[in-house]
């Protein structure tokens, strides 16, 4: 099954990162703003991107300052049954973020998308803990021409 | 073998985003100001990155407005042999780009790392067209903190 692969260095310690990913504020900055939920091991978050639709994530596994993994319980049905899981080391003065969105069925247009997608707000997680501010939705970067 | 998928869509004619992949200006304007060598099929393309390396292309396929296809002949180990590919559909005002980097024996962190920086190539082209102006190579976004 095909996999969404990105990699990112952040000027910063995994300490950063991990608290980025696994916080309501800190995930509110870089993702999606209407962020809401339990994010410790066992809970569910979720991601509301306005009227896009939504992501609903259990959290299955966080290891502090080095790995976050999301099962996807509700969403599209293409993403529903998928992983998604960022994995930390740090390197010197970078903190090296490994990410995967794991499991798709099949690679159908919506993954190329999710893929653009996902990097940019990898990129949105990398500004906002390097100079405080991301691109979280609503102020995402667009990769289309109407949010398609 | 796992593959790099992305999607964008740019506000402009396949015709134009056509001739950004196929032209040696074009692909200067997105990828790396440092391109040159034959664009058609059958030609090579050298693509310098300053010191951080270069890819040779050999252009395989190309179908205008419609479709783009590379061979990896010299560059990285881990890209050489593999295929590049732009496949374009007009979707009113939007040019639809998908994109394939396929044929990577495995998904090592240095995929990750090209899989997000296409990502930033491909805003890049998106940015171009849209606006004029892209961001090659030694413009180009950094996704790491030196480089690496």
């Amino acid at each position: 099954m095909p996999d969404i692969l990105h990699r990112v260095g952040v000027k910063s310690s995994t300490h950063d990162v991990y608290r980025a990913l696994t916080t309501i504020d800190g995930l509110a900055g870089w993702w999606t703003v209407t962020t809401s939920g339990d994010s410790t091991v066992g809970g569910r978050i979720h991601f509301q991107f306005g009227d896009r639709g939504a992501f609903d994530m259990k959290v299955l596994e966080l290891v502090p300052g080095q790995r976050v993994l999301w099962d996807v319980v509700d969403g599209p049905a293409e993403w529903v049954g998928t992983k998604v899981s960022f994995d930390l080391r740090q390197d010197d003065e970078q903190a090296t973020v490994m990410f995967k969105h794991a499991g798709w069925a099949e690679p159908v247009e919506f993954m190329h998308h999710c893929s653009t997608k996902w990097a940019t707000f990898l990129m949105s997680l990398k500004a906002m803990i390097e100079t405080g501010t991301g691109t979280p939705m609503p102020d995402d970067v667009r990769i289309t021409v109407n949010w398609d």
